[in-house]
């Protein structure tokens, strides 16, 4: 090892330490970029402008990250429009009350351009992580309480908030942290009939060890062999729009209240949900359920805060709740800082408008007049019945108010129709069939919470069914 | 049933068609807001261009969902800085070189604040799919291919492309995918050592029937019972960052190559990468990591390409790609929109500046002289050595290239030093243990494709470090 003399050792440490002295105080110049240059957004808000500019006959839209054709941005039609402009009927188009987008607050949006608009510059939080070493965003968080506590439709006081991305990931979550921790005996995913598919799909794709699906949760209320049950209560309820409670209880059950429908737009709200793990998500709030954001809230008595999910839900049991952390954390590292920021914005615009009630008054209003519409149709049928919603005292409006479903639910009730959706194909109607839900086909799910658009076609092709009945049943 | 006249009847449906095509016809002018109302973007770029306007002294910087003090976003300051303008330095703050954030990428946004720039309409993308029913961007896609032809570091022609958020779920989906349909013999997962840990704490913490963790791939080449075998290659390697074949052949082995390093940035590229599953992502080549997107490129003979992924990959067999696209779907109903729209922009950004090579001679020049600085400073010591990386011919540059590692892998080579970790800790710097990656805690790795202040900060406590060490040889 080469020998330096002691003097120039210290030389050396010195100099050095004057090195990096000058680039920390020299490198502000260089960090700090031309802020004189203003105008650099303008490029990003012309061309967004632009594109909204474009008209696609009320049937369609364009999109700054749609297909160009000739270097410009063409109209994308919705369902049933075509033509250059959308302005054309596709004929026979069948009406598609199977997806369940929930567009019908797009026009929301359009109404608030300006304070929904959001400009993302391209250095826009680069890191995995906040600052405080979290995943979420606090200001995100926050919104999220100011917009229960305007709702009031959940309590967030004491709990935690935390993120994922999309319904399917807390799901899956949930059901990992949740479930027996011993391979032997493996915990039973169940749920009351008729239940939303993907906790069954989720449950049988993993096929871990530690638990398995177990089917209708009425048929394990004696649970003789005492394994533990993990039981899913969506409400208001997938498909049938009704509000639920937990059917088992005992020290071998875990409870999971899946609220993504559990705000005004859909349903009544009796009390602000306050129970033990529950699941909420942005799609089925703001609408936008290409974005893949859910939340979860939680007893702060008992946990940690430091991670991110994109639906709601709380826990009571530290155990629970460190694994819930880890699939989270393991699997997905955060949910994008672009989702959160879009989210930040859009619940802004939510807690501002009408002192954050004009969402609920718009969404109550629209699924309301679509759900009075639609059993106006129906009443004078006789094949085919509705599920029964009452009104019901909501603690938002302080009142009895209407139902405002986001799905119809409707039976075939003549004998020989038992595959209802086959019956509503002949009309050129789409629906999803209630096998998916644990049921007989004599019921099938319409989606109403589509656009306008979607809705009417809808309307008319039920409609003209229903009218045919009545003729047939006269002619008969 | 009430017995209406068959000319009502008709009177009826007619009276129903007719108010079909009068909404179909009338609806345009809803749908069609004010179009003459410009500027509704306006709000969103002043307040964009107001908060990078903030000053925080090139260590920090204030964002549009940062947290707000008297309702204006204050700095958020780089590790080591503090005070409200971040100008202060934190005394004996320690050089983090766990963390692997690309933030080294960070000024080349700054550069193109104007092109990378990005307005979201509040309406932007609200359902779950495209119009074409896929849940990937089209347009995406495309840069993504015009990308990989720019940097010729991968081959996607006949290639599919397909996405999923972050890469720690594609490792999972290829591991579903893979994995032994019986249970009753597992699919060992294996990977050379030094390995990425990810590959084995995903696939413990699954727990299936299907796959187990089965350590070092080099203990597995004999197979004696021959089991499934899925081997992870990780090529430039994390940690040591040296280029890999995999080292398992035969009718039982599966191959993931993660690519995640593969760019002109940090690695010579020999040839394009051509092989059956291979995995990229976004964060190592935008330096995006908050953004959470990955991608996967595999061959059109056999595949649909009706999914959407967050990092590329390859696969031949019909039925583990239906299997990878059953995990995708189901797991996550696609990738955020938001994050898509804003990938879609980072990558036309780099497609167009310098005619497409402005990002790889910015990633290479930086990364090269980090590793030139680096290595200097450890040249003279003979306490800690680096690994050797020979400079190797590149296709992008059509040359012999030096090399621009992600990370130093660094050895501690006096017999006591069996902790190389604690050794650096009392340098007041911190690093990844070697038994992370499954060897010896002689070894340990550093980041250095973070802020070029956390770079100047840790080379000067090595630089210290090592002076230290030549002082002490020299007194012994």
């Amino acid at each position: 090892m080469a020998k330096i003399p002691n003097s120039a050792y210290y030389g050396v440490c010195f100099l050095a330490s004057i090195i990096l002295n000058i680039f920390l105080i020299t490198n502000p110049n260089k960090g700090r970029w031309n802020n004189q240059l203003k105008g650099w957004s303008d490029g990003a808000a012309s061309e967004a402008e632009a594109v909204a500019s474009i008209q696609c006959s009320g049937h369609g839209r364009a999109y700054v990250d749609g297909l160009k054709v000739d270097g410009k941005p063409v109209c994308e039609c919705n369902l049933c429009f075509q033509g250059p402009y959308c302005s054309e009927f596709v004929p026979d188009c069948p009406a598609d009350a199977d997806r369940h987008d929930p567009l019908f607050l797009e026009p929301f949006w359009m109404r608030h351009a300006a304070s929904s608009a959001l400009l993302v510059a391209g250095w826009h939080r680069m890191s995995y992580v906040f600052p405080d070493q979290t995943y979420v965003s606090e200001e995100l968080e926050n919104y999220i309480r100011k917009l229960h506590a305007i709702a009031k439709n959940a309590v967030t006081d004491g709990k935690y908030i935390a993120f994922g991305c999309g319904s399917t990931q807390l799901i899956n979550a949930a059901v990992f942290a949740l479930s027996s921790q011993n391979s032997s005996s493996p915990s039973r995913v169940v749920a009351l009939t008729p239940y939303y598919p993907l906790y069954k799909s989720q449950t049988d794709y993993f096929q871990t060890a530690h638990f398995e699906f177990g089917g209708d949760a009425s048929l394990m209320k004696n649970n003789s062999d005492a394994s533990q049950l993990i039981e899913f209560v969506t409400s208001p309820n997938n498909p049938d729009c009704q509000l639920r409670k937990g059917v088992l209880q005992g020290p071998y059950v875990r409870t999971v209240y899946d609220h993504a429908y559990y705000w005004p737009h859909f349903t009544a709200i009796p009390a602000p949900a306050d129970e033990d793990v529950m699941i909420f998500t942005l799609s089925k709030l703001t609408g936008h359920a290409g974005s893949r954001l859910g939340v979860f809230a939680y007893p702060q008595l008992y946990y940690n805060p430091s991670f991110v999910f994109a639906r709601w839900a709380i826990i009571k049991d530290k155990d629970v709740f460190d694994r819930m952390v880890t699939y989270v954390t393991s699997a997905e590292l955060g949910v994008s800082k672009d989702t959160q920021l879009r989210a930040l914005k859009l619940l802004k615009v939510l807690t501002k408008e009408g002192n954050g009630r004009e969402i609920f008054d718009y969404g109550f209003k629209t699924m309301m007049e679509r759900w009075k519409r639609l059993s106006q149709t129906l009443s004078s049928s006789t094949r085919f019945s509705l599920q029964e919603i009452s009104p019901n005292y909501c603690n938002f409006y302080d009142k009895v108010r209407d139902p405002s479903p986001a799905y119809a639910w409707l039976k075939c009730e003549n004998e020989e129709d038992t595959d209802c959706t086959k019956v509503l194909r002949a009309a050129n109607i789409i629906g999803r069939p209630g096998s998916l839900f644990n049921v007989e086909n004599r019921y099938v799910r319409l989606s109403i919470l589509r656009r306008q658009d979607d809705f009417e076609l809808l309307l008319y092709r039920i409609n003209k069914l229903v009218k045919m009945d009545v003729k047939t049943g006269q002619s008969m």
